[in-house]
Parts: structure tokens; sequence; C-alpha cells
């Protein structure tokens, strides 16, 4: 298949240029993770990969963790659970505004711990971090910028999530990861598609169309809500910044 | 003055846009923060404007502390004093890999742990996070990646060092402060000058020079060694990648 070949001698050159030993990768037990675990795997060889488990007490579920440490199985490649629940709870400690209904500011937080940690591991082993985002959760700003967003490259980039799942399938990805409902895990009960509010499907063929034509045509091209076309065209904008580096005066 | 203007004009244009209600900065004890929280205090009014001093037991001299204290108070802007060393230890704990020999690694995760602080209050109170790399700095990738270099936006990314001190001196900033030796303050005795193997004047006319002719003629231009330049000149371009988003496949 042509996509994975050209993903996989992307990370093969991204490598090689820095002159690293291989990619560190945190793997969530979703598609994404498992995906850019399983390119990296076959560019690079099983030993040049590192997979970081990430759970924290209050937000992660038994299952995630049981289903990120079979994708490191099933691959062969090395993994380590690191459970930072100790230090999200000296965090609460030292920030003086701290406030257990902050949703998004908590969960901003864990995002930013797991960088903390996959560049712990990347620099004591001169390795790259691995960047899971795709490219429907990049357009859309759908990421923790600085946490899940602070990576060295980015695989599956350039693949919306629906082209993901199919990519799985062909990589041998167990279906239930595949088809399990994505969450970015910053807390419990999170969904992606409960926050983006549409599910991937029809989010994924507004995100091909945008551009292509007027809303109204879009619309009733894909016979979708003229709304919804206009409620991505938005949050597009709004998060463009996210993948932007910041502004110098 | 012409730059200080514009500079401030670019602080408010991007709190405006961003529809936030001020910023939160890091204040270090340094000239480069000294002079990023005195122009928001006067874009915005200090008011606006949210310190933060962020020692660590280990790497952190008290003198850091009373001049980053100091700089808050003349200016008359909110300030917390945030000791993060409970977190850093427990980032210790967690990490299977740690070493205290691992000077580099362990500094970033320092630099990485004030970035997770200051976003938090920007989250939660709806403020931008200023940074505080200047030029020669951003240049020579003298920085952390998603630790310092972690912002919203650089209001003193345009200027070199030495114009940052200059700068410095008209709008109050004291003495002792500018004339202290630059350090990220990663780790106790770490100063920028030691690292970037000569000193800022130095650097800053070799910066300046650079790209403007080959580097035999800048080398007697300035009356420094050809392999100074040689030096500024391979390390742009080793770090430029620190001043790019992640690449996508």
């Amino acid at each position: 298949m042509q996509v994975e070949r050209s993903i996989e001698s992307f990370i093969s050159r991204k490598v090689r240029e820095a002159g690293a030993r291989g990619v560190v990768v945190g793997i969530s037990g979703g598609v994404d993770s498992a995906v850019v675990a399983a390119l990296c795997a076959r560019a690079l060889g099983k030993k040049r990969v590192t997979a970081l488990v990430m759970p924290e007490m209050e937000s992660t579920s038994k299952r995630t963790i049981k289903d990120a440490k079979k994708v490191a199985r099933l691959l062969g490649i090395e993994c380590y659970v690191i459970d930072f629940s100790s230090v999200y709870r000296e965090f609460k400690g030292i920030l003086p505004i701290f406030s257990e209904k902050a949703l998004v500011a908590d969960g901003n937080l864990r995002a930013r711990i797991r960088m903390c940690i996959l560049y712990y591991f990347a620099n004591r082993r001169k390795l790259l971090v691995a960047g899971t985002g795709d490219r429907s959760e990049l357009m859309m700003g759908y990421f923790t910028r600085y946490g899940d967003g602070g990576v060295d490259f980015l695989p599956i980039g350039r693949l919306y999530k629906t082209d993901v799942r199919k990519l799985a399938l062909t990589l041998g990805i167990p279906l239930g990861i595949v088809e399990k409902k994505p969450s970015p895990g910053l807390w419990r009960g999170q969904t992606a598609e409960g926050e983006l509010g549409m599910n991937y499907e029809k989010l994924d063929k507004i995100l091909k169309g945008i551009g292509r034509k007027g809303d109204a045509a879009l619309a009733s091209e894909l016979g979708v809500k003229e709304s919804s076309i206009r409620r991505v065209r938005e949050r597009i904008k709004l998060m463009e910044f996210k993948n932007r580096m910041p502004e110098v005066a």
C-alpha cells in the first residue's frame, strides 16, 4: 500500500536526520497511537520503538491500560507503564488556584504531564517523540498545545480519522481497538465525538469537502445540515493558531 | 521609543484577538522576563498581568527568587511564588530511567514543569502565556522545546539580548538584574554564555552580521575568529527545527 510505505520512509528519514536511535510513542489503547506504533515498528524495526502507557488514577479506565498493553505486546515493542497519579496529585498541591471543577485546565495538565514523561525518555535515550495526531484532530485543533501536540513529528498527520481506521485494519490492529470510541483520555467518560459534536464519518466528509464548494452546495451533496458545515469551518479558523509557531512581535 | 510602542501594541493585539483577560508570565529574575513583564504591564495595565516565580529546591538560588519578586514588586503586578520541588521529586519517582547525572534531560524536565504551571493559570483565568525568549536565544535554539519555548506569543523575539538590555535600562529595570549573567535556571551554576561558548556582545555581533557577508570578511570586520562564526552558523542550522512546527508525513 502506497500510503503506508510513504509514511514508513518519512519515519526513517526523520530519525536518520535527527541522528536519533529510534522513537518513543505514547500508547493510549486507541487506534491512532496503535497505528503510529505499528508504522514505526515496521519502519525502524521493533527494537527501536519504545511505547509508554501513561495512566492516571482518576481519569484512566482499566480497559484503556489493557488495550494499550495489548498493542505493545502484539507489536513486540518494549513497553513501560508509568502511572503519573502522584505527579498529578503534587501539581494539585502546589497550584494555588487548583479546582476539581476545571475540567479543561485539568485535562490539559494531564496531557502536558504525559509530554514531560515522553521527552524525558527521548532526551535520555536519544529518541524522537512520535506524535499520534491525525488530520481530523489537527484541523479541528482537537489536541492540547504542548501536551499531545508537543511532539517531534506527525506520521499520520495527513490521514483523516476514518482513513486511519482503514489503515489500522490492514495493519492487523484488533477490531476492538479500531472500533472503540475515540477519546483523548483527559478525564473519565470523555469522548472525541461528544466534544466535536458529531461522529467522525460525518466530520471527515465535511473536512474533505470544505473549500471545494460553498456550504449550501456541500450540505446538499453530503446530506448534512449547513449549520454543521459552518460550525466545522468556524472551529478550524478559531483553532488555526494551534498549528502555528507562537507569533513574534 | 519606537520599538517599545510597537511591542506594546503587539501585546494588546494578541490579547484582544484571543479574547483573553490578560497575560501570565514566568519571572526568573533575569532581564528578559523583567522586560516582558514591564512591557505587558504598560500595554495592558498592571491588573492584567500575573507573574509566576517558579523555584525548585535543587536548582534555584535564593538570589534568583529575591530578584524575581523584586521585579514583580517594582512593576506592581500580582505575583505567585510556586515552588515545584515536590512535583519534580515525584517525576523522579515515577521515571524508571531517572538519573541524577542526566543534566540536560533533567533541566528540560524542569523547564517543562514550569510550562505546565503557566498554562494551568492561563487555562483557568483565560490568560495568554507571554514568552520571554529573545532573538539571540531563538536563533541559537537556546531554549527547551515545549518548556520555556511553549508559549502563546513572543514579545521580545525580535530583539537581540544586548538590545533587550538597553531597553531594560530605559524601562527602569534595576542594573543588578540587567547586568546579571543570563541563565535558563535549569540547574545550579548554569550560565547561558558558558553553554553558548561566548558572551552575548560577541554573539550578537555575529548574529547581526551572518548572512550579510562571508565568514572571512565578517571575521575581520568584527575582530573575531572565523571559527566562532562557523560555530554559530552551524548551531543555527542544527537548531532551526525548534522554531518550526513538527513535520507532517
